[in-house]
Parts: C-alpha cells; structure tokens; sequence
C-alpha cells in the first residue's frame, strides 16, 4: 500500500494511564502524522529506572526497527542530559541520561553513537521544567520518525560518558546461584539475573522435576528464608498454588506460583538477594 | 487511500499492562507491518478464562471482521492445543483450546472450521514453554492477517473436540430467575446470564420502578441473602447509591448500584448464584 | 504517502480498561476505517465529570485537530442531551451535555456553534439505555471523522445552554492565593485552580527554594491543617521525599512530593481547598 512504510515508535514511560502520555502522543502524531506508536508500558513503577530499564530491554528486540521514547525521569529539569542513542541495529532511542536506555541498547547490538538532544528547532518552545516528556523526548523522537539526520540531534556524546544502572548480577559458587531480582511482572513471577547457563554451572544439569531450595534475602541478614521448589518447563507441570522456577521467556531464571503470585507469597521484591541450590 | 484496508487484529491477554502485551505488538507489527491491532483488554483476571471469554464474546461482534488473538492460557506449554478457528461471519480467532475462543466465535455466527497451529515455518524459531502468546499465537495471527490461507495453519480439527468452558446460565422456574454472575464489570455492576425474555418467561411483563427480590447464594447454602431492589431502565432513573437491577448494552440482566459498586456492596463476584423474583 | 491524512478520533472515558472503550473503538473503525484514534485516558474516576473534564482540557490542546469524543456520563440515557460542539480551533467535541467537552473547547479558542445529536441514520439501530458510547457517540464522532458535515449532527444549540461544571477557582487575597485542588494526577501531585500570575499576584515574585505554608481545609473547618513547603522549578531541586510546590507543566501551581506522592501524605483529594502564604 504504502510507497513508505509507517515509521515505528516505542513508547514507555512511567506517567501512568491518565493523560500524560496521551499528550505525548499528541503531541509526536502532530509531528509525525504517519507514525505507529507501539506503546509499550506507561505504568511502569513510578520514578523506577531499573524497572523502566528491564521492561524496555525486554520488548524492543520485538518491535520493529525504529525510534523508540522512554520517560522515567526522577531527574527531569535538572542538568541530566536529554540523549539520543544509535544501536546498531539502527534504531534510535531517546530519553534522560539515567540509564533508563543502555540496557536495551545492548540487546540491539550495542551503542555505535550517542548524542545530545540540543537541537532548539526541534524543542516545542518554552520547554517547562517538569514535563520532558512533551517538550523534549517526544518532538525529538517524532523528528527523527520522519527521517531528520541523526546528526542533527545535538553534539556528540562519548558513549563511555553515558549514566548506567546497577543490575542485580548473577554469580556462580560452590553449589549456589548467587542472583537477585531484576523485575516483578504483572502475574508476580520473580524474573532473576542470570539463565541456564549460570544455573547449570552452579547446579549442573536441572532436569524437570528436581527439588530446589530457594534462599530470600542476602547472607548473614536477620531476614534470611528458605523455600523448597521445583525446577518446571511450563506452569502447567505444576499443581495449582505450587513454588516454582522455570526458564522465562526471555532466557532468564523466574520463580513463579502456578496460578498464584509468587512475589505477594514470598514477600520479596525488585533488588532481593536470591540464592538457589539443590534440595 | 489504501489499494487494500489495513487488517484488524483484535487482541486480548491477562498479560498486565507491563509489556508482555507489547512484545506481542512488536511480533505482530513485524509480521504484519500495516495492521491495525485493536487492544480489546490486557486485565483480564490472572488465569480466568471465563472472564477472558465473556469480554472477547462482549467485544468482538463491534469490531470490524478480521484476525482476533486472545490468550488466557494457564495451561501454556503443557499437551493443550494452539488453534485457529474460523466464524460464519469471516473472523479468524486465535488462540489456546481452552475454552476461550468459543462463546465469541458463536456471537460471529458460529464455528465453521478449526485447525491446530502446527505450520513451523509460521511460529518463532525455538518457541518458549511459557510465552505463546509471543512465539505461537501472535506470529499465527499475524500471517493470518496478511493473508495467508487458513488452510496452511495446521491439520483441521473436528470441531465437537474443541474444549468448552461452563458458563452460568439462566433458568426460568415458577415466579423466579434462577442465574448467576458471568462477570463483574470494572463499574462493579453484576453482568448475569439471561435476558429479557428469560425475565419475563419467570416474573411476567416487569415495569421501570417495579419492586423485586435478588437473592444471593444457593438455595440451603448458610450465605444466601435478600436485597430488595428496583428493575430501571437505566441509572439515572434510580436515586444515587440505590441498588437496581436492568437489561444492559448486551441484552442481559444486570445489577448495579447507581453511582457505585454492586459487586462491592453484595460481596458478590464471577460465578456467584443469583435469583431474582418479585417483591 | 496519503491522498488524505488518517482523521485523528482523541477518546476518553471512565469505561475503564475491560472492553467497553473497545467496543467503542471497534464501533468507530467498522465507520472510519482509516481513523487514527487516540486514547486520552480510560480509567477517568468513575461518574466524575469534573476529572475528565480536567484531563480532556489538558490533553486536547496537544493532539492534532480532530474529532474527539469523552463519555463520563453517568445521567446516560436520561434526558440530558448528547451533542457535538464545533471550536474555533477547528475540532469538533462529541459526548454528553453535562460539562465534559467545555473547559476543552475553551482550550481550543472556544465555542463555535453547539448541535444536539439526534441524527437517526447516524446512530446505532436501537440505542441502548446505558452504553450511549457505543450507540450514539462513538457513531457519532466516526461520522464526523468521515468527513460528514457538523450540520448534518442534528438541531443547532444555544452555546449558553450547555451545561458548565463548578471548577475550583484561584482567589488572590492579601498575601494568600484561596484555591483548590482541581485534579490529582497518577504521580498523586495536587494540581491546583490559578497559576503563576495568581501566586505573584498573592505573594509577590516567589524565588525557587523560597519558604511557603500550605492551608488544607477550608477556613473554620476542624479539619484544617498547615504544612511547610519550598517553592521549586523542578522536582530534583528538592531532597527525595520533601513536599514542595511548583509551576506545572500546564502552567498550573502544583504541590508534589519529591519522589512521592503528596495526595496521599496530606490526604487531600480533588475538591479539596487550599491556601498558600508565605512562610
């Protein structure tokens, strides 16, 4: 049909569902009337860059190429820079300096440029203090929706310059999977640092079935627990309200309750120290 | 404009609004770049099909023909089967063989063929346990969407194997209603089995401010209870706060409270019984 | 790439996120195929006017001219009007004549010409008591989007007739700015009536970090509390958890909560009244 195809724009944000988005939105098609916008989250845990950070690295390996906007910006109107960064992939994404960004920019091949959004033309004018959103991220993103250069953004960054999060890590020791939690999704599944290489160096193989014993909280802490579970393919190899962990979607080790909430049953959330050895 | 209209995929999940959903979009789009995917609901209860069912049913006769996907599929990665059916009305839904996808395929005229998705070259290469939503459900639709054959989604199905949910239903008794909640709206309202015509078969020809009697609970179950309430035509005849009962926008019985919450005023959810007789 | 530019349809309700704003969608699409319909917000707190009022104004001044349609409705089916309102900058506002659509229409240079909708080809056949979104809106505004005349909606209206909303109003008085809470946004920051003209004008310039006292509670009330607080251009010029007010991104005075939420640390809601002096 089209002589051009609809550009792609990912949007995250942590506005919630009342109106800041929406505005956002409005104010990226009056820029770029033939845009796509693929939301991707907007109740993203308030001021939660880690989270912010997790959800966007998750989903843009699915979207298409494109230029993607995210906004959790507990910094906006301070000097954190307003960035825009090149993946090699070749999409473009735009947003604060916070490290909101990074993560999936390496999931799509790595940062090959980054550049400072400076560029006034593109600014709506008057730039309010609190609301980036509108006034930076989204006419930048949608400029470059419609083709503007790169070049064009702003002066170019050092990429080793760029602000980066702290992430749970996952290490291997004697007999133990030393992890912590990355993110709680919206079913309360518990998504860890680390995947089945890490644990089968830990543990060895894990066939389906084998009992587990999961440790909540860090070593020598007063709040230390154990939980025995078992190591699942699917949910459905469970019975209901059973513990479980199982390789998620994303290649990452997850501990779920089949048909429950594993985050509300075990108390623990985003940064929780998690250790897994044999039962 | 366009030499061909854009394809409608409708779309409804339990993901959560935290990007499940949106990886889906991003398969979806890149599959099937100009379709026009229509969000349905992405809150369905967690693992509640029947809830699942009930909205798809509500939703899908409004919207135009096309390619539909819904997954609530607590049974993900175990032996239930992937399928794709196809209504009277020319619709194609998508989805896990649970019981989902029936109730909506009969307000589109009905089944007319099934097929199990089991084309390899249509799903995501290595497919996860626990996500068919993004690596089976969301690439089938999308082919489908581009016009590709319903033939070349699998090997067909008799349709009498399909799986089947137990939904409440209406039965009409001497001077009472006998029915039960399918599902409580996000206004809190109690949305039951049975229309008009069930009412009056049961209580005769019902006037707007007519007096009647709900019951709540089974018959010999220690919880039933009595509320008295009004039959109205529509909220705003009732006084605010005043418990009513009416035939809503899809031709069924219901129960609100004016300017509030039935569901949290009776204590009442999905699958509660309900009689209704007159006061 | 278009002959015509896709019709821009903004759409807001209180319907929530279970499938009754897509079966409005999917009502206007089966019209306007081609529509790029917006989605304001869905989950406007139930029946309240004065809310989506505030969110509608906010937004639609951003989105590209269009038709925009908002249903908070909670007299439907009673015998408030439903109309269409023509403004000045060029869009036409669809939805109930109980004070939605006119703080938004101000925004948008004002009030043109006012029709009540009661074209019978336009509406769905056999319009429900309760869902005028779906049989009388939503057909409506995709009508409209079409490219169908204004006249063509039904009779012409007195512009004064329209039903108005009572807003909380800014009152300067000797080194205090009398206001009140017209909107709590997902953040839980107190969106107030008046703005930087209104606060100077009470209090003279007010320098970033300058002291204030925030008055909850009318004058007289019992429940009147105090509270200190800094005047800040930005949130992160203040220390995590401080309460401050700001200019908002609407040009609005706001109070926040440094990654907080200040609605729920001064338990105050819409409505409620505010004062502001110095400290």
């Amino acid at each position: 049909v089209a002589a051009r195809e609809r550009p792609v724009i990912g949007f995250l944000t942590d506005f919630g569902l009342d109106g800041a988005a929406a505005i956002c939105r409005g104010v990226m098609l009056s820029i770029a009337r033939d845009a796509q916008i693929v939301d991707i989250s907007h109740t993203v845990r308030k001021f939660a860059i880690g989270d912010g950070a997790y959800l966007l690295r998750s989903a843009l390996p699915w979207l298409p190429v494109g230029v993607h906007v995210a906004v959790v910006d507990p910094g906006v109107g301070t000097d954190r820079r307003p960035i825009a960064i090149r993946t090699k992939r070749g999409d473009v994404l735009v947003g604060p300096d916070n490290g909101l960004l990074l993560p999936a920019a390496e999931r799509l091949g790595g940062v090959t440029a980054a550049r400072e959004i400076a560029n006034r033309e593109w600014l709506l004018p008057d730039p309010s203090a609190t609301f980036h959103g509108r006034d930076v991220f989204a006419p930048a993103a949608a400029r470059l929706a419609t083709g503007a250069s790169f070049e064009a953004v702003g002066p170019e960054l050092d990429t080793a310059s760029l602000a980066r999060l702290e992430l749970p890590e996952a290490s291997v020791e004697r007999g133990r999977l030393a992890t912590g939690v990355m993110y709680v999704d919206s079913f309360g599944n518990l998504r860890l640092a680390g995947g089945l290489v890490e644990l089968r160096a830990a543990l060895g193989e894990v066939e389906p079935g084998a009992g587990l014993i999961l440790e909540i909280g860090a070593p020598g802490a007063g709040g230390r627990r154990w939980e025995h579970l078992r190591w699942r393919r699917t949910f459905g190899e469970a019975t209901a309200g059973e513990l479980l962990a199982y390789e998620d979607s994303a290649g990452n080790i997850a501990v779920a309750v089949s048909n429950g909430d594993a985050a509300a049953r075990l108390g623990a959330g985003t940064g929780a120290r998690i250790g897994i050895r044999r039962a």
